[in-house]
C-alpha cells in the first residue's frame, strides 16, 4: 500500500513516488543539484522527445530493438514532444554531468510511459530499460548535444520571426519619418542635419544584418552527432542506425538535420553555440544602442531632446505624478545586458571543454536558451509597445535645425575650413545666425546662401552650392 | 457577477481579477514584460514587506498617516514578510521602469490586503491607496533599493554561513590529509613533494579570504536610502520620518541598518552591488579552481593521476556501465560561470546609471540575487556530496613521489643548478633514480643523500642536509 | 633660429618641433591623452595612408583639388604607407574623440610632408592644408572607419595566413597519429579507446571552421563608407567623389572595398567590428581547449597522463634542474585569455555608441587590431615550436588503454547495460580484467570477447561482434 | 672578434650579443614569445630589482652566499630598481611559463651586470650564476608573485595619488555650484529639482568608497610569499632567510610587506589580483558613468541639455568648424571599458590556476598594470582638462526648472497622488504651469503654493507645506 516504488541503480536503491515517471537516477540529480531551483527549458525536453523517438524508430529498422518496445517508446516520445510530461523533468537547469541527468530523466520518463502503454507497471525495467532500450545506441554525450541543436533551432526560428517582424515595424517608421528634418549629432554635439528617417533606415540594416548573423550560425547546428555515443568513435553505434537516425530526426522536426561528418568533432567541440551566443550578443548591443538612441531622442519632454513621442505604457512613477518613462526601452536595454552576459558564460563553458568532452553544456545551454527566448519575447514587446506607436515631434525637430550652427559645414568647400572656423565662432560668441555673420563679413552672398545652407539637401551626398565653385 | 474588478489610472482602465491582490499597475507590467518568465526573487518579495511596513509606522509616528491605516498595512506587510502573498506578486524578473513595477506590486497588495483587514473590498483604494498610503513618503527610488539591500544582505547571511561550513569541512580534510605525501605538480608537470593536507590548506584559506570579502561587502550595504524619494533630494520625506524608517527597518529586519549620508550618492550609485557581486566572482574563480584541482586529482582512475577519490554520487554515464564523474565539481565550475557571467551583467548594468538614477536595477538585483542562491546552494551540495566523504590514495601518492625526479631540486644548494640539471637529465634520460646517479656520479654520498632527498622534509622550509653545506 | 614653428587652431597657438611632419592637432591630442603610452598600431598608420591617396585622387578627379596638390598628397600618403613616418604618429591608442586625433595626426603629417614635396617649409598650410586640402570630402568619421577596415583587413589576411599553417600542420599529425591507440576520457574519466588521430581531426576540424567564420566576417569589412562625412548623409562630397574614391582604395588595397549602400548606417553603426572580434574569440576559446588538452596530455611525465612529449623550448624552472614546461601552449591559453578580453572591451564600446556615431571607436579598434596580431603571432610560434615536434608515447597511450575497464561498453549491446554494469563493477573491485570477468561470470564466451573487445575496432562506428547478437 | 658570446643551456647553446647583459634563457624566451611585441612594464622591471637584492641580502645574512657575490648582486639590482638596465629585459609581456622567463631576464641581467661589477667577463657564470647566486634560494614562483605585489603597491600608490587629487578637484566643484538649481531627471524623463552640487557631492562620494575599496584591496598584496620556492613548501629555503628578505624587502620598497601565513596559499592562489583588479573595475565602472553624465549635461550646445560647460581641448571635428567635442570624457569612457575588458581576461587566468602554480600570471600581471597605469593617467587629465575649468550655465540650469512640471511632486502630501495626477495631465496638455491648474481647480490656494512649490526648498528633505497639512 506504499505511495512509493522501489528502483535500483549501481550505487544502491531509492524510493520513487508511485505516479512519478521519472526514476531513480532522475532523483539522485535531483538530489544532488539544487542549484538554480529553475527546470530545464520546456524547448529542450521537447527536443528530447524527437531524440528518442528518432533513435527508438532507427534501432528498430535496423534490427537491434523490437518493434513494440520502438513503437511504445516511440508514442511515449510523441508525448514529450507535445509538452504533456514536462512536470517529470525534474532535474535542475544548472547540473554537473555533462547532461548525464537530463538524458536519463528522458530515458526513465520515456521508459516509464512506454511500459505503461505497454500494459506494465512503472518501474518494471525488464519490459523497457531506460538505458538498454531508450538509450539504446546512444549516449548522453550524442543524445544531448542533439537535443540541444533541436532545442536551439526551435527557439531560434521564433526568435528570427520576431526580429524579421521588428525590421518591418522599423521599416515603416522609415518610410514614415523620411521627411522629419532634424539636427544630427555626434559626442551628443550638435552636428549637421539629418532626416528621422534616415536614422531608422541604419536601424533597420544593422538589425538585418543581425539577421542574417543568426541564419547563418544555424548552419552548423544542423550538423548532428547522433552515432557518436560515448567518445565520437561511434562505439555500440550501427552505421545503418547513424544514418536514418539523422533522417528520422530531420523528418521530424523540419529542420534539415544531417550526421557531423566527423562524429569525434562533433562531440568535442561547441563552437556552434558560441557562434549562436556571439550572434545573439551582437544583436543585443545593437538593440541597446537603439534604445539607448530612443531613450536620448525622447527625452524631457520639457528638459530633454523630445524630438520622439514614446507611447506611454504605464504610469512611471510611484511618487512623481503625471510621469511615463521610457519602459519599454530601458526593458530592452536590461535583457541586452542579460544576453550579454549569458554570452559570457557561455565562452567560460565552452572554454573548460577537456578531450573528448564539453562537460560544462548544461550551463551553456541554460544561457544559450535563455537568451534566445529573452531576446524572442523582449523583441516582440518592444516592437508592439514601443515602435508602433511612436511618433516624431516634427517642429521641435526642426526648431533645433534652425537654432543650430553646424550648417556652417556646407560652406566649407567654398571657404575653406579655417575662414569657416571663424565664421562659426562668431557665430556662436555673438548669437548670430551662420548666415548673418556670412553675409555681414562679406564671404559668401545672399543668393550663394540661400542654396548652400538649405538643411534639405545637407541630409543627401553632395557638395552644395558646387556650382559657385568653378564661378 | 462579474468574476473581475474595475481598476482605473491615468493611461485608462483595467480589468483585475476579483481574488487578486495586485492591481492595474501589475497588470500594466505584466503586459509590458513578458521577458524571463520568471517571478521575482521570494527574497526580493519579502524584503518589500519589511519597507512598507517599515515606512507605514513611520509616517503613523510623524502623524501623516492615520494610525488604522498604517496598522492595515503593517499587518500585511507582515504576510508579505512570511511569503505568505507570494503569488501575488506577478512581475517579471527583468522589467523597465527602475523597479516601479515591483515597487507598485508591492503598494498594490499590501493595500489591498490591508483594505480587506479593515474589512473593505479590495480595489476600494479611496481607504488604502497603493500610491498615498503604501507608498507614503516613498519613491521606487528609495523603497526598491532599500528592498534589495535587504534581500541581498538575507542571502549573503544564507551564503557566508554555506561558505563557513565549507571552509570547516575543507579544514578537516587539511587535518586527515597532512600525512599524505604526493607530488606536487606545476605546469602540469612533476615538481617537488607537498603533502595533500597542505593543498587543502590552501583551499581554506583562499575560501576565508573571500568570507572575508563577502562580509566586508556588506558594510555598504547597510546604508540604505529611504527618504531619498525620487532624486535622492528628499522631498516629501521628513527628517523625522527618515531617522524612524531607518531605526524601523533595522530593528525589524535584525540588519545594522541606517540612514545613507548623502541621499543623492544613495540614490544615484550602484558601487554596493557591484562590489557584492566582484567578492562573488572572486569566490566563484577560487571554486572554479579548487574543483578544477579535484577533477585532476580523482582523473582516471586508471588512465588519470588517481590520487582520490570523490564519493559516487550517481552513475556517471547513460553507455558506459560502472562509470562514475566527479558531477558534484562539474557543477560547481558551471555555478562558477554564472555566477561571473552575471557580474558582467551587473556591470553593465551599473555602469548604464545616468544622472539622479540607476534604472537598470531589476536586471542587476536579478542577477546578483541569483548568484547569491546558486553559491549557497551549490557550496552546500559540494560540501555534502563532495568534501565529506572524499578520500586520499596513500599508497599511489607516494608512489608517484618515489618514481618522480623532481625530488633533484633538494641537492641544489649543495652542487649548485647546473650540475644538478646534469644529474636530472642523466636520471630522465636512463631511468635510474636521482639518488643513484649521484653516487655514481659522486657528487655526493649516499649518507648525505639519505638527508637531502628525504621528501618529507621536503615539504618544510629548510635546506636538507644545510650541515653538510659547511662541511 | 627657433627649433619650433608656430601653429594656430581655434584654441590658441602651439610651438612644433620643427623637423616634425605633424601639426598642433596632433600635439594637442597628445598633452590631452597620455593614457597608455602606445602608439596607433602600424596597420592603422599605413592604412590611413591608402586613405589620403584614394581621397586626393579622387578630389582631383571631381575637379575639386588641384592636380599638383593632389600629387603631392599621393606620394606623401604612399610614404605614409610604406611605413616611413611612423614615428610622427604621436598620438595614443586611447583617445577621446572618435578618432579625430588619428585623423588629423594623419592631416597633418601628410599636409606636411606634401608641403615638402612641392617645396615648401612645414607648417605653410596655404599650400596644402590638413583638413581643407588633405581631409577634403572628409570627416573623421568616414576616414577613420574606412582606414579601421582596411588595417583589420590587412592583418585578418595575416592571420589567416598563419591559421591555415596551423591547421596544415595538425593535418599532419592527425595522419601521423592515426595508427595511435589510446584511451578515450569524458570528465577526466577513462571511457573508450580513441585514436590520437582523431583527436587531432576533431582539432583540424574546428579551426577550419574558425578559418570559415573569421573570412565571412571580412564580407561585411569591404564595405566602407567614404563619403558618408559628418553623420553619414555625406554633406560635401559629390557623388561622383564616393564612387571614385571606392574604387581607387580598391585598387590600392586589392582588398574588393565598395561604398556602403547606406552611409549612414554605415557610420553610425559598429558590428563589422563586433562580428570579427566574436569570431576571433571564438577561435581563441577553440585554441585555448586544444592547448589545455596538449598540456594535460603531455602532463606528469612521470606523475601525470605522460602520452604526448611535447618539444622543449626553454628550461622549465629557475629553480628545478632539467624541468621542461609546455610553455608554448600556456602562451596561447593566456593569448586567448587575452582576446577574450579584449572582445569585452569591443562589445563595450560597441554598445556605447550614440546617435549618428560611435565615438568609443579608439579603444574598440585597439583591442580589435591587439588580438589579430597577438592571435596570429601565437598561432605561429604554436605551430612552429609546439605541433611540428610534438611526438606521441605509443607505448604508453596502449598500455593505459589495456589497463583500463571502459571497454566494458562494447558488451552492452549484448547483455544490456544492467549486466555489464555489474561486470564493471566487479572488475574495478577486484583488479581484473573485465575479459576474465566476463568469462568467469559466463556471460561471453572467449571468442565472442576476441571479437567484441578488440579496442582498434572501437575506435569506428559499428557493434562489435555484431553477429552474435542474432545468434 | 666576434661580437656575440656563446652561452649553454640544458637545451643547447645560443650567440648572445655581447653588449647584452640578458643571456641564453632571455633570447630563447623572445624566440618562443614574440606575442605583443611590448616589453614587461617598467614598474615589474624594476620590482624584480627590488626582489633580487633582498633575496642576495638576506641569503648573504644566513651565510649561504658570499659577501662579495651578495654585493655585487645587490649593486646590480639598484641599477635595475632606477631603471638603468630596462632596456636588456627583452621577454615579451605574454609568455608561456608562469615568468619563468621575467624571472630569468632579471637573474641574467643582474648576474651579468654584477659580473662586471667584479671586474669580470659577461657570461662568465662561473663568476656569478644567474640561477645558483641571484636566483638562490628563490622559485619563478617565489619571485615573481613577490615583484608583482611589489608592482601592483607602487602603482597602486601613484593611482591613489590621482584619485585623491580627483576627489577634492571634485569636491570644489561641489562647493563651486551648490547653488546651482537645476532639474533633476530620472529615466532621462523630468523628475524633481536638484541642485548640481549635490549631483557632484554623489561623484565625490562613491570616488571615496573607490579610494576606499582599492586601499583594501593592497592589505592582501602586503603578504608575499618569498621563500616560497617551487610550490609553497619552501624546500631550498631556509627559515632564516624568510625572515629576512621580508624584512629587507618592507625596509627596500616601504611596503609593510610581510610573510604570508602560508606560502604554499601564497604560491597557488591569485586572488590578491583579482581583488584588486575588481575594485579597479568598479573605479571604472563610477568613472564611466560621471563621464557620461557629463556628457549629457555638456550636450548640445544649442540641441542639447547644455547645462555646463567644459573646456574646449582641442578642435572637435575635422569637417564641422568651430566644433568642440567632449573629448576628455570620452577618453574615460573608452579606458573604464579597457579595465573592465582587463578585468574579464584577469578572471580567466585567475580561473585557469592548476594545483601548485597560476601559470597563466602574465597575462594577468600585464592586464593589472595596465589598468593601474592608464586609470592613473587617465584621471590625471581628466581632473585637469575637464573638471578644473567646468563651469555651470546657471540661467539655463534655472529656466529648465521653471519650465518644467515635475515640481507637481511636491502637492502629493497635500492633495494625494491621484489628484495630483490629474493636475499634472492638466499642466501637460495645456502648456500651463502647475501653479496656474491648481488655482485655477481650486486645490490650493496661492500662498499655500507659494510655500509648496518653491524649487530651492525641494532639494532638501522635508514636505514643503508641513503647516498647512495639519491645517
Amino acid at each position: 500500500m506504499s505511495e512509493y516504488r522501489i528502483e535500483r541503480d549501481l550505487l544502491g536503491e531509492k524510493q520513487v513516488p508511485k505516479e512519478a515517471y521519472y526514476g531513480i537516477q532522475s532523483l539522485r540529480a535531483q538530489d544532488n543539484f539544487p542549484i538554480t531551483g529553475y527546470p530545464p527549458h520546456p524547448a529542450l525536453i521537447h527536443a528530447f522527445g524527437y531524440v528518442k523517438k528518432a533513435a527508438a524508430l532507427a534501432n528498430r529498422d535496423v534490427g537491434v530493438l523490437r518493434p513494440n518496445i520502438a513503437d511504445a517508446i516511440a508514442r511515449a516520445s510523441e508525448e514529450v514532444i507535445a509538452g504533456k510530461l514536462d512536470n517529470h523533468f525534474i532535474v535542475d537547469a544548472i547540473q554537473g554531468g555533462a547532461g548525464t541527468s537530463f538524458n536519463m530523466n528522458a530515458n526513465e520518463v520515456i521508459a516509464n510511459r512506454a511500459i505503461e502503454l505497454l500494459g506494465g507497471v512503472k518501474g518494471d525495467y525488464m519490459q523497457v530499460s531506460p538505458n538498454t532500450h531508450v538509450n539504446m545506441a546512444q549516449s548522453t554525450n550524442d543524445a544531448f548535444p542533439t537535443a540541444i541543436h533541436i532545442a536551439a533551432l526551435t527557439l531560434t526560428g521564433m526568435l528570427t520571426k520576431e526580429l524579421k517582424a521588428l525590421i518591418e515595424a522599423i521599416k515603416k517608421k522609415e518610410i514614415e519619418f523620411d521627411g522629419v528634418l532634424k539636427m544630427g549629432r555626434t559626442h551628443l554635439q550638435d552636428a549637421v542635419p539629418i532626416r528621422l528617417g534616415q536614422e531608422f533606415g541604419a536601424y533597420r540594416r544593422v538589425l538585418s544584418r543581425d539577421l542574417n548573423r543568426i541564419e547563418r550560425a544555424c548552419a552548423h547546428l544542423y550538423e548532428i552527432n547522433m552515432g557518436a555515443t560515448a567518445v565520437g568513435t561511434g562505439l555500440n553505434a550501427a552505421p545503418a542506425y547513424i544514418e536514418k537516425v539523422a533522417t528520422y530526426l530531420a523528418e521530424l522536426t523540419s529542420f534539415p538535420l544531417k550526421t557531423a561528418e566527423d562524429l569525434v568533432d562533433g562531440t568535442q567541440n561547441t563552437d556552434a553555440y558560441t557562434e549562436l551566443s556571439s550572434a545573439l550578443k551582437i544583436l543585443a548591443i545593437n538593440l541597446s544602442k537603439i534604445a539607448n538612441d530612443l531613450r536620448l531622442m525622447s527625452s524631457g519632454p520639457l528638459t530633454g531632446l523630445n524630438e520622439i513621442n514614446l507611447p506611454p505604457r504605464q504610469p512611471g512613477s510611484s511618487i512623481m505624478p503625471g510621469k511615463v518613462n521610457p519602459v519599454m526601452c530601458e526593458v530592452v536595454n536590461q535583457l541586452a545586458f542579460q544576453v550579454i552576459g549569458n554570452d559570457h558564460t557561455i565562452s567560460l563553458a565552452s572554454e573548460a571543454g577537456q578531450l573528448e568532452l564539453n562537460v560544462m553544456e548544461p550551463v551553456l545551454v541554460f544561457n544559450l536558451l535563455q537568451s534566445l527566448s529573452v531576446l524572442q519575447n523582449g523583441m516582440r514587446v518592444f516592437k508592439e509597445y514601443a515602435i508602433f506607436g511612436m511618433t516624431a515631434n516634427v517642429e521641435r525637430c526642426r526648431e533645433l535645425v534652425e537654432r543650430s550652427i553646424g550648417i556652417v559645414t556646407a560652406i566649407n568647400p567654398h571657404v575653406g575650413y579655417e575662414v569657416a572656423t571663424r565664421i562659426a565662432i562668431e557665430a556662436m560668441e555673438t548669437g548670430r545666425s551662420v548666415r548673418d555673420v556670412c553675409i555681414e563679413r562679406g564671404v559668401l552672398t545672399e543668393e550663394e546662401l540661400n542654396v548652400i545652407l538649405d538643411p534639405q539637401e545637407m541630409t543627401e551626398p553632395g557638395i552644395a552650392g558646387a556650382d559657385f565653385l568653378s564661378s
